[in-house]
Formats: structure tokens, C-alpha cells, sequence
């Protein structure tokens, strides 16, 4: 990749871990970026990174990428189309609709306004942990309006590439009614249910299998963050939680008459049809390369819990031409040893289990 | 292990996945197995496998494992305390008030009984898909009441160590309501946010992450077996879905005042305190050998996507003297590439990143 990719300098306002980390990336592919931040120690920060330079009294980039927090962002974006006339002006946030709104609302050209969110979720923020890789092979969501000026939208395409990110275009209503779903709904949901275990007792917790293990992984997150991006877009949200929360309610219908009646059929009808709900639902979750998750067979093996265990499995399955899509170890409490399971396509299963029987390996399933 | 673990022959009624399990487990121990099942082709199947023999006429052993579907097994339990006087008694269903309550109802000699529920969960069911390892290093709760003889519950002990696997105790509601809280209430909340999906619009999962995939990974597991389950452990898993639902109607208020205004301060501080009593949940967790999860520290690395790739990192981990306590695959949609995190202690950090990167693996973090 060359610098002739972007025409010019790119302006990042905002170096924090996005914004540092764009500027890295363009830096990387030879593309001339010029930094910004309210923060003096941030900004010190991303130009000793090499993120950038300090711009020139005067410069005029071709593009400015607005990468402030989500509240500021729809001002941020105005000003930069006042201060940079016929520059195109993207942003990073998570949330689009809000964001457009507040560029509207503070008068912002919205003929050279791209939205813009880069799929890559970090738990850290900051500069420091801002890293040039961050978006390679992610997707990054752009939400152009039907007014936007067709170079602006060709501009971010430039920049989204020279980051090593994919384009993906959506209107800013349908981005946000999407990350509700897909992303905000199950943070709301993991977050949850890991705080009924602070009410349990602790011996509760004990016997946790992966299920659970899984289920609360994303409970540790940023909270703040989080805080802030379900305040932008607490609409969207509201309505994915008020649908599910209405099929927990006709959950807990079905339990209370279970809970008569353990046998009451029309009940156990109502349990069954919810939960293969779900399963239709798990089934419409692309896996890798775009294959149904349903579709991986597995291999369950079981290892001792020394370094290079794993190693040998994983060098056995390349040896053997198997790919492997995933592999999740299940941590059994206390036990010095623990099965894995590794994901593999249906026609590989048995290429690999006589592969590592051949091996001496403790093959399970 | 040796025969004389348990001191004659165990009877086990029900030659389905769990049954023929223990069978094959027992047999692999040396212990003698006799089985029984009113389903002529399964007893055959599983005699055929090696799980046991056929019972001579008035044949008494020293233990009785009932394995059959939950709604049956209190009943099954009673007879086989009348079949078999001074002899004790053990099932493993796993939903133990309801079991226990069916089994008094049917004047069971309770003082024989001791209720048993191996975790080992399988999507699968019947005796073809029987393991002599299946409870191999796995948590076996049992769950005897106050008026049992110690000597049934000792050779219930007995069972499970020759079974390969690991005894914790618990009172029968405790371990309803532990399973309810752990197992059962993720069942239900995964089933019911996949379900979800079915409603949206099919583009909406495109941009789906890792936390979609581990909230929905287990609403693809045997309907009609968790239909049985939740419909036998109603009453503690409406109490745990009870509690949830209030929780989620709290977020929903937070919402609906955030929707009028986002920087409602008193809905944000609302909000922020909902999130963090999840990151509070999260943190009991234990992990692998007990350690809090959210004591390893992460490795992110980027692979092709060709056999071999993973064997090679974690060859490089085992010859660094580093063990990898958990691995996740970053699945990018349609890229022939992918990332990796490798969960580590942190003390392992720089050695393995240090290893790595001498061997021209792409580390990211």
C-alpha cells in the first residue's frame, strides 16, 4: 500500500485509542496524517507513537477523521466541516443516529459527513494502548445518508482500506438497530445475569460449567463506555430488551404453570417452543468464512495441563491437513488436566481422531 | 483401580448415554456391572458395548444406579428399594427435590437413597453415544439428606471415584437452586436473545461479534431434554429468572429516561451501577484450578487461516515453558485470516510475546 492511496493528509481530531491507533495504520501505509486533542498529554502521547504530526498553521488535510467520545462527537464533526470547508469528515463513534442528529443540530455541512464505526472493541482507552494493527480484517461499518457527497463516501472507502478494515454500508438507523441487537442487547443480557450470581451463594458458582463461563464474558467490560454507548442509543435498546423481556415473560407464564403442573402439556409445549426458537436463531449466526456455526463437527480430546500439550494437537491436525475453526478448552475446577474440543469441518473428523489416536492422544468423542 | 473399590456387583436400570456411561466406566475399573432396560434394543446395544451384563435370577448387588429420564426416576428408585432390601440406591438425574419427592410419594426406604447428578452434559442421547470417559475429572454432585445410613453414601462415594470422577456434596435444594442459577437460567436467557435474531433483519448478524456467538453457542443444545429439565427444576428457576426479569426492568426504566434524555444524570448513574454489579458477578466465576478468571492476561495474535498455523503458536508457547490456560479464535467474517487471544499468567506475558515475535508471529498485544 502507498501514500498516493489518500491524496493528502489525513486530520485525526481525538488521540485516543482509536484515533491513535488510525493514525498508526495510516501511518503504516505511508499515508501523511496530521494529529489533534484538547489533551496536551495525549496528543504528546500519539506523536511520540508516530501516529502523526502536529499540523501546520493554515493545512488543510483531504479527509478529518472525528475520533472524540460519543457525546462529543456530533459537535466535533460540525466544527471540523466549518474550520475545513469542502473536506470530507468521518467519525469512529459507536452510535450513529445520535451522532448525525447532533451534527445537524450544530449545523454541520452533512454533504461531506460519512458516519463511520470500526468493529474492533478494546476494554483499554488511551493512547497508550492504541496499536497499528487494531483494525486490520475488521469490519468497519459506514452510514452515509442519501445526501452525502459521493467523493466524501469514496474517501472514507480510501481510508477504511488503508487501516487494513472492509467497508461495510448501512443507513445509521439500520447500524443502530443492528449493534442493539447484535452487540448492546447481549452486553445488557451477560451483564445481567453475572450480576445474579453477587445475590448466590458462593458454593453455587462452584459447579459453573462453560455455559455460564461463556454466557458472563463480556461482564468485564468498560463500564463507563458502556454506560455511554446504551445512553446514545437507549431507543434501539429499548425495543430489542422490550422483545425479549416479553418472551421471559411468557417464560415465566410457562414455569409458573410447570411449576402447578410439571406436566402440564400445553406448558411444556409453550417451554419447547420458546427454546427452539433459540435454536433457530443460534443457526442464523454466520461462523467463519461465512459457514453456519451448526455446521462444525467436534473432536473432544483430553490433555494434561502442561505447557505444550496443546501444541502437540494443534501440530498433529496441521500434519494431518485438518483446519481447525475453533477450539475451547473446558476448564475443569481443580483438576490438573482438561478436555478440549476442537471445531473442525464434518469431513475432517475422522482424518483427525485416527490422526491422533496414531499419536497416542486421549481422543473422546 | 481395582474390583475390590466396590465390593460386588452394581445394578444400573437405564441403558442411555448416562447409564451405559457409568456402565462402561465401572467395567473399565474392573467392577462387576449387571443392567437392566425396558427397551430391549438399548440393553442389547449396551451390553454388546461392554457396559455390563444381564442380571441372574435373584441377583443382588450392592448398588443401584438409576438412569432413567427424570420424570421417571423417583418412581424407578422406590420399586428398586423394594426389589433390593438393605441395598442402596442412586440416580442421576439432574433435577434432585422433584426426584427425591416422586421417590417418597412411591414409599421409597429412603434411608437407602442418595441422589446423584454428574455434571457431564451431552447434546447426544442413548447408549450409542456411551463413553467409559464421560465422567472422567468431572464434578459428580450428590446429594444426601439427613436421614440416609452413611454406609449408602459411602458407596456412592465408591461409585464415583471408580467412575473416574469427583464427589461434591450438596442438600438437594441447594443443589436445585444452584443448577437453577448456574445452568438453568443461561439455558434460558441464551435460548431466548438467539431467539431474537429470527426476528431481525438477516444483514443485522453480519456485523455480529464474539459475544453474540458465546451468548447463543448453548441455545443450540436438545430441546426437548431442557424442556424436561426446566419443567422438573420450575420453581427455583422461576425464583433465579424472577430476579432477573426485575433487573431487566430497571435497565428498562433507565432506558426509557435515557431515551428522553441522554445525559440524564440519575439514569446514567443507574445504568453504570446495573453494569457493574454484572463485572462484580463476573469476578466469582472461578477459572481453571480455581483462579479468578480475571487474573490471566491476554495474548492477541493474527494467524492465516491454514492447517498448521494454530499447532505452530502453541508448539512455540510449550517450548517457552508457557502455559496457555484459555484460547479464543476471533472469527472475521469472510477473511482468510483470523485473530487469536491466548489467555496466560500474567507473569508469562513477555516470555511468550518475546517467543513469538523471535519466531515472526504476528503478536498484537
Amino acid at each position: 500500500m502507498t501514500a498516493a492511496v489518500i491524496p493528502g493528509s489525513v486530520h485525526i481530531i481525538g488521540a485516543g485509542l482509536l484515533g491513535t491507533s488510525v493514525g498508526l495504520a495510516l501511518r503504516r501505509a505511508g499515508v501523511d496524517v496530521t494529529l489533534e486533542d484538547s489533551n496536551a498529554e495525549h496528543l504528546r502521547t500519539a506523536v511520540d507513537k508516530g501516529a502523526g504530526r502536529i499540523a501546520d498553521v493554515g493545512e488543510i488535510p483531504v479527509l478529518v477523521v472525528v475520533a472524540v467520545p460519543p457525546r462529543r462527537t456530533g459537535d466535533v464533526i460540525a466544527e471540523a466541516t466549518r474550520r475545513f470547508p469542502d473536506v470530507a469528515v468521518t467519525d469512529v463513534a459507536s452510535i450513529k443516529t445520535v451522532v448525525l442528529a447532533d451534527a445537524k443540530a450544530a449545523d454541520a455541512d452533512l454533504a461531506r459527513v460519512v458516519g463511520g464505526h470500526p468493529m474492533a472493541g478494546r476494554e483499554s482507552s488511551g493512547p497508550e494502548g492504541a496499536r497499528a494493527d487494531l483494525l486490520d480484517d475488521r469490519i468497519w461499518v459506514i452510514t452515509p445518508t442519501s445526501e452525502v457527497d459521493v467523493d466524501a463516501v469514496r474517501m472514507v472507502h480510501r481510508l477504511i482500506t488503508a487501516c487494513g478494515a472492509y467497508p461495510v454500508e448501512m443507513s445509521p438507523e439500520e447500524h443502530d438497530r443492528a449493534v442493539a441487537l447484535v452487540s448492546h442487547l447481549p452486553q445488557v443480557l451477560s451483564s445481567t445475569l453475572a450480576a445474579q450470581l453477587v445475590s448466590g451463594r458462593p458454593e453455587d458458582v462452584r459447579i459453573a460449567g462453560q455455559g455460564l463461563r461463556d454466557m458472563t464474558r463480556i461482564a468485564g467490560s468498560n463500564i463507563p463506555m458502556w454506560s455511554d454507548i446504551i445512553a446514545g442509543n437507549a431507543g434501539p435498546i429499548a425495543e430489542a430488551l422490550g422483545a425479549l423481556v416479553a418472551d421471559l415473560h411468557s417464560t415465566q407464564a410457562a414455569l409458573a404453570d410447570l411449576e402447578r403442573s410439571p406436566s402440564d402439556p400445553d406448558a411444556l409445549d409453550r417451554m419447547e417452543g420458546l427454546l427452539a426458537q433459540g435454536g433457530r436463531g443460534r443457526e442464523l449466526i454466520p461462523g467463519k468464512h461465512g459457514a453456519a456455526a451448526a455446521s462444525y463437527a467436534v473432536v473432544t480430546v483430553m490433555i494434561e495441563d502442561k505447557p505444550g500439550r496443546l501444541g502437540r494437537l494443534f501440530l498433529i491436525a496441521g500434519d494431518a491437513g485438518v483446519n481447525l475453526e475453533d477450539v475451547r478448552i473446558e476448564h475443569v475446577l481443580g483438576r490438573p488436566s482438561g478436555l478440549v474440543e476442537l471445531f473442525v469441518q464434518p469431513a475432517d473428523v475422522e482424518v483427525l481422531i485416527a490422526a491422533f489416536r496414531g499419536q497416542g492422544i486421549d481422543v473422546r468423542a
